[in-house]
């Protein structure tokens, strides 16, 4: 049962919209906020504030990209893709013993 | 991507201490709140909050139970451990995904 009060003491993977923004992320490594409004269909401030608590505890970066015009990047650091992939192990384990 | 729209849609699980509750219940049917406690070592304030928002749900029945002193037990519902199911569908093959 220790598995159960890991994980929901996790309290930045533990929200669904910061979750799904990492295992979007996690294969892609960088992803246009634009794209991630899409794919998710949440609101842009909605997504900024989910966005802004993962660069907090250190899981992605934002970037100003500048092509034709101004875009904001988002990118997984390797601190983002070693917790994630730890809390999916853990749910694995937790979904096993299901 | 559309298991991540739904993933992220499903507010009565998408909170990792109701999951945790019902993941809990699912091979137990029924349990006291006292153990519930226990094991997820949360306040009873938190844990009575959460089982209000699944029992409101139509998930969990909560229950005073009479021996030799009043205690309160939780009994997880048909439809509770239909949509649990569902959601631990939804989970296996999001993380089978990646």
């Amino acid at each position: 049962m220790d598995r159960l009060k890991e994980f929901i003491s996790n309290h930045v993977l533990g929200n669904p919209t910061r979750l799904a923004i990492m295992l979007y992320l996690l294969p892609r490594t960088r992803v246009l906020f634009k794209e991630l409004l899409e794919v998710l269909e949440i609101t842009p401030g909605n997504l900024d504030s989910h966005l802004k608590a993962l660069e907090k505890a250190g899981y992605v970066k934002i970037r100003k990209v500048f092509s034709d015009r101004p875009r904001t990047a988002v990118e997984i650091t390797s601190k983002g893709a070693q917790e994630t992939g730890k809390y999916l192990k853990l749910l694995r384990e937790i979904l096993d013993e299901v």
